[in-house]
């Protein structure tokens, strides 16, 4: 058993009287916005509900996440449909092949939310993808709308629009103080991917 | 498999030239601070690390992260070790109570440390703990010195010191843009614990 509490107090255990579900955005320049939805998802593992992640542009490179999600079975679900960050330096594709794939990453999600296959459903960077023009605000706003009372949504990505933060339950801005790229340090496994 | 990618361009793979251990503050009022801790601790998880989470003062009320590194097995630990929120309404126990529960998680952070159990070590809520006079400012600079150049060390909590965020290779500040308890809606299961 890998989990311990060292007090032995009577535990309580929260239990809402109103469960709802709700629409989370992660948005901002620092880092944590991934890996705080990533959290949640583990939460949610570990209350028995299914999550569904889709990665918006993600999908060109290996990271953690996709290896610990293939360990844990099929309650989480994790789907990388990108070729890398529009616009980058060095990324080779054009807007309009990005496009495509954002495109499919919504219908993606729509699917999902249509069939019901999850209780919390995350869109990473799909805040970025919007703000690139990959998607359009019309089409994120109306997926948001459509949501099912019960399912939970996280929204990911810097330079979140307003709009989408008008219709969300709890957006949180993470800003960068400091990061070690700065100091020209590298990406470091675990951490940053 | 849980894990799908849409695209089937070639896969990159990073690998930094310098692997090197990284201090991380996650502070700041908004949501998304443990979940953060969380992903990265469900990344490390992906790459084969071994992770330690402590929890300052978490450990009276049930969380859904409990049952999820329960049933990770042993390549995550996580310890509450607390007694509930130090000065919150309806907390039983004095200041001298949470102190010597916070003294506790630290003096086993530091075993955790010294014993080199881990690769990525969380230390939940000691921001705030050490805001809360729990622990003291040179305690904690005295362990983030003392760290291993291979270990990663994650220290959340609102209220980070500044000379805490001194010692940080990366910083995020998680402002509360909105939530949704000012609204009146409950924490609910799978986001909020």
């Amino acid at each position: 058993m890998s989990f311990r509490r060292l007090v032995s107090d009577e535990l309580q255990h929260l239990k809402p009287e109103k469960e709802q579900g709700l629409v989370v955005v992660i948005t901002g320049h620092g880092k944590g916005k991934t890996t705080a939805a990533l959290g949640m998802a583990l939460r949610a593992y570990g209350h028995g509900q299914k999550v569904t992640m889709i990665q918006f542009m993600k999908g060109d490179m290996h990271a953690g996440e996709w290896d610990a999600v293939a360990k844990l079975g099929e309650q989480i679900e994790l789907i990388a449909t990108g070729r890398g960050f529009c616009g980058l330096q060095g990324n080779p594709y054009s807007r309009q092949e990005h496009r495509e794939n954002a495109q499919a990453a919504l219908a993606l999600a729509r699917e999902k939310m249509v069939a019901g296959a999850c209780d919390l459903l995350i869109l990473d960077e799909i805040n970025n993808a919007l703000h690139l023009k990959l998607v359009d605000l019309e089409q994120v706003l109306d997926l948001v709308r459509s949501k099912p009372a019960g399912l939970h949504l996280v929204l990911t990505g810097r330079d979140a629009k307003a709009a989408v933060i008008e219709l969300a339950d709890t957006v949180s801005e993470v800003r960068e103080i400091k990061h070690a790229y700065r100091r020209g340090i590298e990406p470091q496994p675990g951490v940053d991917y």
